[in-house]
Parts: C-alpha cells; sequence; structure tokens
C-alpha cells in the first residue's frame, strides 16, 4: 500500500469513523463481484453517513490522489454491481443516505437521497394514502430511484423517463463543494422543485452517465393515480405481425392515446417471468421452437405486447376504442383488463404475466432479480442478489427508431448471435419518449457452470458490434461496455474529456466511467 | 481601431467575403438598437453562408481575442434584440444558414439551421400536407425556431417545451470545432433525430442559454395533427376564481386531460390582441377599472383562460365533460369551439380572440409583435420590427409553481409597479411542463415619449426585485435582466464559469451573455 493510500484511508477513517470504512476481505470481495467475470480489485468501502461526509470523503480524494467510486444502493446488477472500471479506487457507498427530504401532495413530488429504495419510497406514497405513485424500474425493490435516474432508468407508467422529469440535483463536486442544479441552486425559489431549467446552461444532464460530481439527492415528480387503468395486451404471432404492430403504436403514442410506456417482448422474455429453465425437456439452449411451444402451453405468443391507458372511465374507454381500432388486425389477440378483471379471472400463467406488467403499469414495484435466476438449479431466494448467487446475467441495450423494421431486423440479429453462443435470447423493447425504443437484449447463465462467464461476454461483444454496424448503439453502458463510448467522434468526447478536466482535475471521481 | 480588431476584420473579410463584413454605420446603428435602451456598440456584421464559415469566424476570433455574439434571426424582442451585453463584439448574424436539412415524416421530425424562420418552417409543412404541426412561439413569424429554442421559448400545443424536446446539436465550438451532441456524434446511428440521450454526459442543456458554442443546427420534433382540436376558453371574474381555475386545471394537466399548455391572463393581455391604446378615452396608464370596462365592452372577462384538447372525437369528448366537471364553478362561464364553430361564428372582438388562440393551439403561427405597438400612435406596419420602429417593449418573466395563490400574488405585485411607473400590466402565464408556470409581465411604450425609456427599465427592475424577494426568479434573461444572473448560489456560478473557461479558454463567445 502506497503512503498516499495509507494516508487517506487514515483520513478517511478520522472522517467517517472506523466501523465505516471497511476493509475486511470478504466485504471486498462481495463488492467486487458482479454479475459477471470482472478482475477489478477495491481498495475500501467508505460508507459516510450524510452530505458532509461525502463531502469530506471527496475532499480527502482530491488532496490523496486516492480515487473513489460513488454507488448509491450499489445493485446496477446486468451493468457491473458495485465494481469499478479501474483497480484501486475505494467504493463511495451512499446507502446510508437514506432520507426522504421532502414530499410536496400538491405539486407532485418527493426528494430522495441515494440510499432510498424503491421499496421504502413506494411504503412511504402509500402510507401518504396512495394518491401518488411512483415509477418503478424493473430490478429489484431494493434499488433505488437515485442511482437509477442518473443511469437513465425507466419504468412503464406516464413518468417512465425518469432522467427526463428529475430535476433539482443536490451533487458534491471533486473539490468538495456541494452544487445546487436548477432552481435548488437560487436562494429561497419557489420553482426549486418543479421547474428543471432555472436561467444559463442547463446542467443536470452532466451528471447524469458521468463521473462529474457525486449526486446525493433529486427532486422525483410523481404521477397522479388515475381514476382508471386499463391495460392492453397483444398476441403477435411473429416477426410480421411485430413490425406492423410496433408501427400502429408508435401513431398510438404519439397522438397521445397511449401515455404509458409500450412493451414488446419475445416469448424468452415473457416465459422468463413465470418460469425457470426447462431443464426436464431439453439441455441448453432453450431453441425457439421449442420456447414457442412452451409459451403456447402457457397460453403465450411468440411475442407478447402491452400498452396501458389512463384516465376517468369516459377518457379511457374513448383511447380503447381508438386503440382497438388501430391494432385489430396487426395482431392475433388482443385483451383488456383491469384491477377488475383480473382479480375475477382464474389463476394461469397468462394472468400472472397479466398480473406483473399491470402492477408495474399502476406505480407498483416487480421484482425482476428472480428471472436472472433463469439458468440456475436452485430456487431463487426471496432474497435474490445475483452478485452473491453467481447469477450470470447481462445487458445488451441499444436505442431504436420507434419502426417496426428496426426491432424486427435487431432482435433477429440479438437471437441469432446469443443462441450461436448457447444462451436463451431474451428481447424486450418499450419507448418512454415517443420516436425511440429503448431494446433489451438480455440472456441468464450459471457462473458456476464452466465457460460460460467466456462465452457470455463474447456474446455480448458480438450482438453489440453488429447493432452498432447497423446504427444501433448501446444507450446504457456497463462495466462490460464502458469500451464502447470510443464509437462516439472525436469532439464529442474531448469536449466531456474536456468538462471532466474542468470539474474534476485530480480525476478522483469514478475514473473511467463514461467519460 | 486597434491592430488585433483590423486584423480580424481582414481576416474574417478573406474568410466570407467583403460583402458579408458589414461596417456601414447605418446597419450597425440597427443592430445596437433593441426595444429599450442600450448603449453598447458593435464591430461589424458577419455574415457566413454555411457552418464551415462560422467555423472560420470563430477560429478568427479566437486567435485574434476578437469576440463575436452569435445571433439567428435577431428577433429576440423584448429581450434585447441583436445588441450585446459587451462593446466590440462582432455580431455572426447566422440568418443565411436557412436550410431544412432533413425531415422524416414517419418519425414526425425536422432539422433546421438557425436562419429557418417559423414563416419558412410552416409553409413547408403545409407543402407536405399538413400532417404535422410545428409548435409557434407568439412573437414573430420572422424569429426562427432554432434560436428560439436555444433561449428556451415555447408554444402553447403539446409541443410548447422547444427545449425539453429538441436535440442533435450541431455545434461550432469556440476552437472552430464542430460538435454533434447525442446521437448525432455517434456515426451512423438510426437514433440521432429522435434519441436525446445517448451514452455520457448529456450535453445538449448546456448550449441553452448560454455563449458555450454556436448552434447551427437542431432536430425539432413535430406533432401529428390531431383529429380534432376544441379550445375551452374561461371567463373569469377576478382573482378568487383566478386562484382556484388556476388549481383546477393543474389537477387536468396532471391528469393527462389537457396536453396543450393552459393559458391564463388578464384583460391587459387581452384586449391587446385586438386593440391598441384608447387614446380618445384616457391618458396613460390605463386604469384596470377602465380596461376592466373596455374589456366587458368586448365580451371578454377580467381574466381569461384557455386550453385545448387533441385526440379522436370520442376522446375530446371524453376529455371535455371532465374538463367542464373540473372547471365549472370555479369560474364565470367556459366556451369550447373549434374550427367548425369558429367558422360559423359572427365577428366580434370576442371571437378574434378566440380565432387568435386557436391557431396557435393547431399549429399555426401569430403575430404578436404587433401586440407591442400598444403605445404608438400610428398603425403597426405589416412588416412590423419594433427595434426599427422605437417601439419599447420589454419582458419581465418568472417561474412561477403552479398554484393559484402564487399567479394571483404574483400578477399584484407585478400591476402595482408597473402602473406606479405609469405602464399597463399585461400579465400572462401558462405551462408547458405539468408543475411550473411561466409567467410573463409586460408593458409597451413609445421610446419617443422622453422619459419613458428610463421609467421602463426603472419597472423592470423593480418588478423583478420584488419577484425575487418572493422567491420568482427568472426564466430567461435579456440584455436587461443578465445581471440576475447573480442571484444564483456562487457554486452554481462558478460551475457554469469553470465550463465556460475549459470551452472556450480566450472568452470570445458572447462574453457576459448567461455565462
Amino acid at each position: 500500500m502506497s503512503a498516499a493510500t495509507a494516508g487517506a484511508l487514515r483520513r478517511w477513517r478520522a472522517a467517517i469513523g472506523d466501523a465505516h470504512v471497511v476493509t475486511d476481505a470478504t466485504a471486498l470481495a462481495a463488492a467486487e463481484t458482479t454479475t459477471y467475470r470482472t478482475a477489478q480489485r477495491i481498495l475500501a468501502l467508505l460508507r459516510p453517513a450524510d452530505v458532509a461526509q461525502v463531502s469530506a470523503c471527496v475532499r480527502i480524494a482530491s488532496a490523496t490522489g486516492v480515487p473513489v467510486y460513488p454507488v448509491s444502493t450499489g445493485r446496477n446488477w446486468g451493468y457491473g454491481s458495485r465494481v469499478p472500471p479501474r483497480d484501486g479506487c475505494a467504493v463511495l457507498d451512499l446507502s446510508r443516505l437514506d432520507r426522504i427530504l421532502d414530499y410536496d401532495e400538491e405539486l407532485c413530488c418527493v426528494t430522495v437521497q441515494p440510499g432510498v429504495t424503491q421499496e421504502r419510497l413506494h411504503r412511504f406514497l402509500r402510507e401518504q394514502g396512495g394518491r401518488l405513485w411512483m415509477d418503478g424500474t424493473g430490478s429489484t425493490p431494493h434499488a433505488g430511484p437515485l442511482g437509477n435516474t442518473m443511469e437513465r432508468g425507466f419504468g412503464l407508467t406516464a413518468y417512465g423517463d425518469h432522467v427526463g422529469r428529475a430535476c433539482a440535483y443536490e451533487v458534491v463536486l471533486a473539490d468538495g463543494e456541494i452544487l445546487h442544479t436548477g432552481y435548488r441552486g437560487w436562494p429561497g425559489s419557489r420553482s426549486a422543485r418543479v421547474d428543471r431549467w432555472s436561467p444559463g446552461p442547463q446542467l443536470d444532464g452532466l451528471f447524469t452517465q458521468s463521473n462529474f460530481g457525486v449526486v446525493t439527492a433529486i427532486t422525483i415528480p410523481l404521477m397522479p393515480a388515475p381514476e382508471l387503468t386499463q391495460t392492453a395486451m397483444f398476441d403477435i404471432a411473429g416477426d410480421a405481425q411485430l413490425a406492423t404492430a410496433i408501427d400502429a403504436m408508435r401513431a398510438l403514442q404519439l397522438d397521445g392515446t397511449v401515455r404509458s410506456a409500450p412493451w414488446f417482448g419475445n416469448h424468452y422474455r415473457v416465459i422468463g417471468v413465470v418460469m425457470r429453465f426447462p431443464w426436464h425437456r431439453t439441455a441448453p439452449p432453450l431453441r425457439p421452437e421449442l420456447a414457442a411451444a412452451i409459451a403456447a402451453e402457457n397460453g403465450l405468443a411468440p411475442w407478447t405486447g402491452y400498452a396501458a391507458l389512463y384516465g376517468s372511465a369516459a377518457q379511457v374507454a374513448a383511447s380503447r376504442r381508438r386503440l382497438l381500432a388501430a391494432m385489430r388486425g396487426t395482431v392475433r389477440r388482443i385483451e383488456v383488463f383491469d384491477d377488475t378483471t383480473l382479480a375475477a379471472a382464474p389463476i394461469s400463467a397468462r394472468r400472472n404475466v397479466q398480473v406483473a406488467i399491470h402492477r408495474a403499469y399502476t406505480g407498483g414495484l416487480l421484482n425482476a432479480a428472480q428471472r436472472a435466476y433463469w439458468r440456475k438449479r436452485d430456487p431463487a431466494p426471496a432474497d435474490a442478489d445475483p452478485d452473491r448467487d453467481r447469477v450470470g446475467f447481462i445487458f445488451v441495450n441499444t436505442s431504436l427508431p420507434f419502426r417496426g423494421d428496426d426491432v424486427v431486423r435487431a432482435q433477429r440479429v440479438a437471437a441469432e448471435v446469443i443462441l450461436d453462443h448457447g444462451f436463451e435470447p431474451s428481447f424486450s423493447c418499450h419507448s418512454i419518449r415517443e420516436r425511440v425504443l429503448q431494446g433489451l437484449s438480455t440472456f441468464a447463465w450459471d457462473r458456476d457452470v464452466p465457460g460460460d462467464d467466456e462465452r457470455a461476454l463474447a456474446a455480448h461483444d458480438e450482438v453489440a458490434r453488429r447493432f452498432i454496424s447497423n446504427g444501433w448503439y448501446p444507450f446504457r453502458l456497463g462495466l462490460h461496455s464502458l469500451h464502447l463510448r470510443d464509437h462516439a467522434e472525436p469532439v464529442q468526447r474531448r469536449t466531456v474529456a474536456a468538462i471532466k478536466a474542468a470539474l474534476d482535475p485530480a480525476g478522483i471521481l469514478a475514473p473511467g466511467r463514461y467519460a
């Protein structure tokens, strides 16, 4: 250990207490573990209690040159969890900053710290009477809205575009100073929690998918619970129907009929919600034909689509008529359900997937972490933790124009490559911004199966390579894909680097992450 | 003239041609003139033909240290027009960059250069069949969407939040390099025109209300023309009704019933659409009682509100029922109109204001510049140009939480101060982002009346001061209000300054503007 490192540890201990500077091997090994193979080593885990301690930790990093790698709840599963891109960082674990700082029911927003989990916020809103919804991400209830927003995560309600709506960031800069963005930085402003755009350059975007500062609070708008939510489910027979359904859905979202995020997924994706790998019927990989047969046995189509309608009963009825008119003929079957019809429906796999999606469309939480255990032989524990349980799971994400043809071609590319590597090509896409679809190719493996870790990263790289050659770039990078940033034009990268150098001259915040 | 200045002029002439480096006194005096008193002097007008010439002009500025001040169409009326905050800049007039670079009817977007005017884009979209709407600002048809977006202007359709929707900026940096933001900077990306969020820090916001680069193209999403638009007009008796109407409207916008920007304005604002100052009835200022009487004679209430409903006939009917149920009882009268009913209505002042607002809600253009001539004795010319015609006009804008109480209090403050200074306190507010209202206090005067210029700036400063003491800060700054930026916290200002220093170390882009 260098003198600088020893000095940093000594000063961090003095700043936040010995108990919160963790260096025991077990804890470090856990934090060095994600859902795929990594080699990076961590120096320590720092667990500050509040913003002042975060600031103190960062000042010490700047003074000593020993970098910190901030994580919020640390559940960036499928993207690298808590593992920094570079060796020798101290992980700055923000999970003890877990306060809900304010709540405004009139203007429908809440301000949270990084350690507030989805589960906590969801419970809090129910305790307030449930008049306002949060927009949950998939992942786990133990992930947090702040960290997810910084990575540009999303959900499925009308508030699915988290980063497009959040505002009023509190950011600890590399010099330890505390920046407030937007009107939060204008003393006494009455718009601080409701207006992202104060006079002058807009800074929020700089701190998302970046390493320019440590975000310690954001304000999140909340969706008023509508009188009625109806979810439409589309059974889609194959690629031709998928393309026309997606094009029809684009028009429905552009015209405001569908304010939720419409969602489309293949049979691998949908059966993964209700079952594990069918070991009793086949060895891996599960071929598309058998996947289709299993889906059919469970009342599910090769592709499934969803969209939710919000409003008064009359508004939902009018929008439902418009939706049915637009989609009928493009798909095999359309089923519309809501709380009442779901409660009355007999139990089935099909109903179970309906319950899950309807929950996501009505401000509820999913536990998608379970799905990552697809290839594990043991049942997923209630406290699913893929990092700990040697679950292999990875995202190959891509931004697609909201066009049927792009989706059909992209999922074919992904399916071919992923199957060739021995995995099941789960694919879904959804829209949180009307003209663009977030494509998610995922696959899961058992990290205890020799060779799968290597094959998985190879599959990721090959899908990403072929996506990029078609003009479908990623929208979010993980530890395994940070190098894809190099595809951006030199001037864009140089601009980012110049801002990084201005804001963090010693390069002590998350070196190698995005910028 | 210093050697540096002479050298810069010589090099600019070589780069873009003698004819496009304008130094004649008449042209410079015109560009030094806005709708209120200024003293800044301009060195020259540079009129590059294309992006390469913009880049060349900026490189020369960096090399010589002689600053440039970019303007698009130059019609930033009420905010300073083309006048730079500092003496000795060359105005970089981008109006010759007037190409519509692409148009995508499937994904509903268009890419424009700074010289493309609203009128031009509006005509272009009609020529394509009128299936897509632009969202016009007030101001003049000769203003441009790009410059307006960079200043965070707005309109009234569902796409009123221009800066929240635009993407894919092309930016000439201070070193002459050309930055493409978002996926526009990822070669061959199919999402370049539809997704604002490529991997890594989001840069777009940096170039709005800033002096960090010269934006030479943006992509603008276009709204598909709905089957039906109905506009609701609310006659509001006074402050108490205004407060309850605004609170009721907040709920209607939050629940998605009202996707347009709801709008509220006082009698000064509304009668300004259909008449000039009533010289035959009073000397200035027009007192509120007489304004109310004149409004009543024209079938208009003390306050007027509007909101548009978009969709199929059935969707609009369902939303209309919800809107009527929510607003009835809060206001004196509600009238709903559309293209058909307006065509059948007899001519009246009331119908004229309805035609104007309905045009704005249906992708049409207004000519609000006429309104600035309120105090001029001569009729406004067809080619209204307030700068040229010695029209006094100024904005005192403010971000207000979407709450009736804030609006009522803010407009009272503005009315009291502006009347005390001898002007008519026009006030309106509207919402493009659900939780916040853009408040606009304006007043107009005749610059040929001695003393009015001085009284006007004093009135602006006093309203702004009192707004700020209540927590209502501006959302957009003009030449007359750039100093209000100093109210932001030191860390926010230092952060902006650090980025400015990184991107424009010589400080040659619009020195003193915002950053």
